[in-house]
Parts: C-alpha cells; sequence; structure tokens
C-alpha cells in the first residue's frame, strides 16, 4: 500500500468506540484500492461526547471522502447526515457516510444487505421463514429492516432492554411479519440471529439459551471477534448450520464499496 | 502494511493547506515502522479557520498519538500545545506534537535542525559562514533559530513582507547574528538559503535573482516537490554546490522518528 500512499490519498474515517477490533481499516481499505480508489481508511477511536467535534472537523477535511460508523455511534451518526436512504431513515440510523455535492453527508445503513448476502451465501433464504433475531441496536436493528423486507414469515425480536425492543418495533410498524418475543429462547425458529455484541469478550454470557438449539436450525452471528464465538461453537456442535460475523463482515464489505466506490 | 494495518493501529496526522504534496503520509509512516511503531500518517486538509475544530478532534481521538504540522499551521499550532521547547517557543511555532501524560500535546519544532543535518551532510557546515535566508515562515523561523545557534559569522534575513521579517528578528534578539537584508541578493554571502514556498507552482517566479549566484556558494532549498526546483537548477547551472528540499526533508524525518518514537 505504501508504494501509492502520499499527501494526494483519499481518507475515509471509520468512527466507533472502541475501535481497535475493527475489521475495516484493513479490508475496507484494500477493497477500495482493488477498486482503484487511493485511500485509507483510518481508525478513529471517538467517545460519543465527542461525536460533534469528530464531524465538524471530518466535515471540514477537504480529503476526507467517507465516514464507516460503528458501535455505538449508528444512531447519533444520522443527525449529522443531510440526507439518507428510506432503508436508514426508516430505523433511524447509518453505518456509512459519503460526500453530498456541496460538502455535507449523505447516510446508508448496509448491515441488514450485507447480513442478507451472508445468509444467503451460506445456502439460507429466509423468506417464508420464522426468525427470532436477538438485540436492537444499530446493527439489529438494519437486519430486523431487511429480514421484514425479504418476506420472513415472522420477525420475533428480543432485547434485554424492552423498551429498545418496542422502539425498534415501532420503527417496523409497515411490516406485517415483526412482533416481540418474550425471551431469546430459539426453540420453534428456523433461524435464530444473535445481534448483541455479546461474544466479544471472554467472559460474555451467550446471547440465548444454547442448550435449547436443535439440528436443522440456522444461527447466525454479528460478532466477527473471536471469529467462532461461544454461540457459533454451540451451535454446530447441536447440529445447527451456521453463518458467523465474518461472514456478515464480507457482506456488509461488498456492499460498503458499492456505496463509495459504484462498479459499473 | 496492509500486514499489519488494523483498527489498533496508532493514528498520527498531517495537517496542513494544501496537503496533497506532503511526503510524511508514506516516508514518515515507512519510518514509524521501520522503528516498531504500528501506525499510519494521515493528511488532513484543513483550513485555517477549522483549526480549532480539527485540535478538538485529534485530541479526543483515544488513538491519535500525534500531530506533524505543516504550511500554513506552523505558528498557530503552538496555540494547542500545553507546552514546548525552547527553540519551538522561541520562534513561536512547531512542526510536530506528541501526547503529554494528561493527554494534551507537546510541541517542538525541528525544521531547523533537520535543516542543519541536511546541510552536514552536504558537506557544508555554516559555522562561520556568511548566510542569506530568505523566508521567515514557518519553516524560515526554525532554520533560523538553528542557524543562529550553530555559530554562522552572520545570518542576513530577507522576506518580501519586511513586518514579517523583523518579527523574526525580534525572536532571534538573543543572537549577535541574525540581521535584516536589503534584498534577496545573494552577492558575498558563502550560502543561500530559500525558505520560502516559491518554487513549488510551475509559474512560480524564483526566490531571489539567481544570475547573481557564483561558483562556490553553497544554495539550499526547502521546496522538495520538485525535486530540483528551478533555484536548485539555476544554482547547479552557475556551479553552486546545492541541497534540495528532499535532503532537507530526510534530516527532518529522522528527527522526528527521533521525536516520537525515541530510539535507544
Amino acid at each position: 500500500m505504501l508504494d501509492t500512499y502520499s499527501g494526494a490519498t483519499r481518507v475515509y474515517f471509520i468512527i466507533g468506540d472502541p475501535i481497535a477490533q475493527a475489521k475495516a481499516p484493513r479490508y475496507f481499505t484494500q477493497a477500495l484500492r482493488a477498486n482503484g480508489v487511493d485511500a485509507v481508511v483510518v481508525p478513529a477511536h471517538v467517545g460519543s461526547a465527542d461525536l460533534a467535534a469528530f464531524f465538524a472537523t471530518a466535515t471540514a477535511m477537504r480529503n476526507c471522502d467517507g465516514v464507516v460508523v460503528t458501535v455505538p455511534h449508528k444512531f447519533d451518526a444520522l443527525a449529522y447526515c443531510e440526507g439518507a436512504t428510506p432503508r436508514a431513515r426508516s430505523i433511524g440510523g447509518v453505518n456509512v457516510m459519503r460526500r453530498t455535492p456541496t460538502g455535507g453527508w449523505w447516510g446508508d445503513q448496509v448491515d441488514g444487505e450485507g447480513y442478507l448476502a451472508g445468509l444467503r451465501a451460506k445456502g439460507c433464504d429466509p423468506a417464508g421463514r420464522k426468525v427470532l433475531l436477538v438485540g436492537a441496536g444499530g446493527a439489529g436493528s438494519a437486519i430486523a429492516r431487511s429480514l421484514a423486507d425479504a418476506g420472513v414469515a415472522w420477525l420475533a425480536l428480543h432485547d434485554a432492554d424492552p423498551a429498545r425492543r418496542d422502539e425498534l418495533l415501532a420503527k417496523l410498524a409497515d411490516s406485517a411479519v415483526a412482533r416481540p418475543a418474550g425471551s431469546a429462547d430459539p426453540t420453534g425458529f428456523d433461524i435464530v440471529i444473535n445481534a448483541t455484541p455479546l461474544g466479544m469478550g471472554p467472559d460474555d454470557a451467550l446471547p440465548l439459551p444454547e442448550a435449547r438449539l436443535a439440528p436443522g436450525q440456522f444461527v447466525g452471528e454479528v460478532v466477527a471477534q473471536p471469529e467462532v464465538t461461544a454461540l457459533i461453537a454451540a451451535a454446530r456442535a447441536r447440529g445447527c448450520r451456521t453463518m458467523t460475523g465474518m461472514d456478515m463482515f464480507n457482506g456488509v464489505l461488498d456492499r460498503m464499496v458499492d456505496f463509495y466506490a459504484p462498479r459499473s
């Protein structure tokens, strides 16, 4: 990369708290370069209190073409967008922002479409299936939106915080399939997805009662680090098919490249 | 570089207006990595009006360990330092800033020492010599400070803006060798240095009357892009020894590494 890296290289930030675990600096930089963009994706470890200062600078930095948004800023970042796609507005969050012609930001949320791509790459088409989604945060909201739009039979939502679950249900009010789940019990679902950060830490509890997983169920994860989380390991041990956070990451990465550097 | 680049990579900015010409993103990144620092030096194109916003963010970004400062921000950046070296304070400017233990910034100005290293690498010891320095900006001020401290016989200063020249002379009031030059005429000097940006643009005027250069004089440059400026080409054609802006850059780069990643 340093062969072409220079003062003229275009800058993209990925902002989060924490940020050290983020894979985008390496892989999204590679993907942009593979698509002919002389760019570097720069990790920015910024807390919520400093988000306004961060966006003041990113906007003022004339060589900054994009901001990728990760935990915990996906909802708050929408306020810094001049406009955003309908799917981003419907869930009130963005994970990618690119420049508008006037120097502001246009946002989208591609986590959901990236998740669907990852599911399909693993041979799992959610249309007509009963889905349990655990976690109604930034990624969970985007995945819920995409699943609802992809024709699932049921989309049962669980969150440790019922108010947050109900907020997401309200955002999905246009969909007939979304409903609250009373618990994270996977019994009876075709597809079970963890969209909480549980699994990132070595001492984390599992996000759902894994002993109730059954062969034939499909278990999806959003946590990409470690690549095989305790949930994925338990699901595989019980004969479930699985999709890891890296499978999601690869699907999201493709859509990020399309957003920033559309291929003809 | 992408083999080790990740969300845990430490960030250094180089801030300037313009910034596309800057060589630090590539070469300072290489130098830090060669010294065992997993870092990326990120170009930040920020105008003077946005300097406060930039420093608010750089300070808040917990993975940002340094800011390198280039034209036109070297003087203004001092205000964002908690403290700075005596040489930086004496000329009122910094070009490198690293974290203090409390999360603020400690500044230094290594352009002058880097310039001296470049001169010496070219076999030119300024001690006892008569020097004409053209340009009293950020780099010129640092070079003047170091030349005055290196025991030159005379240090004649010229700037198209006499007030700026006199400001620099006032900062060098502790030195007996600094004096105003009535013009940029190089006649009679042993060493002649361009410290203005003239030479960066293809249509720039030369910073001094090159027809008056004489064999045996030593001509130094700060402009590194193009590597052979019109001044350097004219000096070589007249039999002068020369030092390019890249020679300065290499000297400064060594001192920047020492500042950020001291070698034992």
